[in-house]
């Protein structure tokens, strides 16, 4: 038995604690400042407000005023911020943790610094106090997983990537149980691109759907699956392309962390209601009202990634003509565009 | 404007012949013996039986036995026959055809000669007469399309795979409409083999929705996307291999062919109802009644892939541990075992 702290106490952090309780561990679960309706409810009554669901008696709920107290001891450290939170984290839990704690984090996203594209597990180690950087290896965990269904004990395959083989070894043997399986890559590149573009991609197949029901069409095996279904492949073959951009291996988008997150995404994700919305044609303004608040990562991976196209096709590492589909994206949901797939574009070209 | 002959009056193949009228072709859809109730109600009324669906009065529908007449001054033929049909065309249609003629298919489906997989692109030029063999490289269409949503005109982005580029072109240039895209791709082995093995895998992909209904869950998003997901990247995985082991690009996969065929075959395919009865633990024979004599080309492929598991793994070219969710999926579809998804070999083994 050991001792496991979760900091972050939305969804998927949430969630995450159910294996990590079916494991035997003492498991504390931290809120951020942004976090303490969810916290006093699961005190109260272990309800949790926005899974909507009862989580395990034996989880430990502490308020952010009890960081320091819920990090004692701990054997290992998960994050479950939100992307901005992750500079939070390393500024407010990085100080807190033991040299070398196994640590590793579920937060999704993508920045870039003018120059190149860099994944999160990177930033956080980057502003880890001095000596946490120099004993901790950062890991973050991607693939297909509806934090409600893994609350639920549904069975989940999710990939667990770092750059020290032997601490997600580490990490896996301490975590993992019949219905919750870990996968181990070292390609932190290609896992981190692919789990943060997905929520993007995924509101490009939902265009379709949207369509499709503004033309007055029905849910059912005839609709407009052919369209969502070449816009999926063209979402593989440019994460495919983005994650060679960053220095990964472009065959990790086939796996879980690419075609198995963006496919459950589509399947149980909110993003798909955010895309449907601008495929009925709704204005931007109003498809962002109708999500009700609900954090949008499309619209902040989408004007990463517009940096990043802008940038690396002046430096001339992309061609103008490459990422058509994250290119509408961008000019629909972050311009408020009018949506016009440029299917010509895709594959490369259908004239060539 | 050219004469252009489908053979094959299925759904897929007489879908196709509403992009060719609307290029303005003259359509000729030629029965085989086993569409002689279609044709007869095509000649009547312009409504398709098994699509449910009037196609344009363009069309002009041909029995079986006016087959000559039908092909005679044809520009290009297309075939829309079944993968046992195949060899049937080629004995029939094969000597009516002038040397020459743009020919190009839409059956999906592998064969195991005992020594190799091979596709039907080659299987079906191999039964050509002589003088027809020597001057026509069929070609084939592959991709994610449901034929009742190509007759009702919903974008569709298909590839065109042959080994002439120039007579590919062709093709294209005379069959493409602003819904009906088409991306041309010289690995027919690649496109041809994920066309063939996705069926199987959206069967293995809906053990998930059936395992879901018979613990009684709803549909809805918290459901078991979760474990559908890891499948169907599993399933691409696998893909990628078994189109290496044909000789094909594995990349081919991850676009139109593969992961786009995959998941509009989820979606909108009959493939998903059939696994879903298994998942729901229906023994084989009644799984198999429920499909109401619809062709399960799913059983068809997974029959050919495990005489090819055997062959290529008693010649040391494949190892045990590989192609586990293949394997399973024969254990349940061919042999009526229970399911017990190896979820722990998935991905290369989850404890590598």
């Amino acid at each position: 038995m050991a001792v496991i702290t979760v900091v972050g106490a939305g969804m998927m952090g949430s969630a995450l604690c159910v294996p990590f309780v079916d494991r035997g561990h003492e498991v504390r679960l931290v809120g951020t400042p942004l976090d303490r309706e969810i916290i006093a409810r699961l005190a109260e009554d272990h309800h949790h407000l926005t899974l909507r669901y009862d989580l395990p008696r034996a989880i430990r709920p502490f308020q952010v005023d009890s960081l320091a107290g819920a990090l004692e001891g701990a054997d290992a450290v998960a994050l479950g911020v939100s992307s901005p939170g992750v500079r939070w984290a390393a500024k407010n839990v990085g100080p807190l943790l033991r040299p070398g704690t196994p640590l590793f984090s579920i937060t999704k996203g993508l920045e870039w610094d003018g120059e190149r594209l860099r994944v999160l597990p990177d930033v956080l180690a980057g502003e880890l106090p001095r000596a946490q950087r120099d004993s901790i290896a950062p890991a973050a965990i991607a693939g297909p997983c509806i934090a409600g269904e893994l609350a639920r004990r549904v069975l989940t395959c999710v990939v667990l990537t770092g750059r020290d083989r032997q601490s997600l070894r580490t990490i896996a043997d301490l975590v993992r149980t019949d219905y919750y399986r870990i996968f181990l890559s070292e390609d932190v590149e290609g896992v981190e691109t692919c789990a943060a573009l997905k929520n993007a991609f995924a509101m490009g197949v939902a265009f379709g759907t949207g369509l499709h029901e503004r033309m007055g069409g029905a849910h059912g095996s005839v609709a407009m699956h052919n369209y969502e279904s070449a816009v999926m492949a063209e979402a593989i073959v440019e994460m495919m392309r983005v994650v060679e951009l960053v220095g990964g291996r472009p065959l990790t988008a086939a796996g879980l962390a690419g075609v198995g997150d963006l496919d459950v995404t589509n399947n149980g994700g909110r993003t798909g209601r955010f895309g449907k919305w601008l495929g009925l044609g709704l204005p931007l303004p109003e498809a962002i009202k109708k999500m009700e608040g609900a954090t949008l990562e499309c619209l902040e991976v989408l004007a990463v990634m517009r940096d990043a196209i802008a940038g690396l096709e002046a430096r001339g590492v992309l061609g103008v003509h490459e990422l058509p589909l994250l290119r509408e994206m961008a000019r629909v949901a972050l311009d408020g565009k009018s949506l016009e797939m440029p299917f010509d574009a895709f594959f490369g070209g259908e004239h060539t």
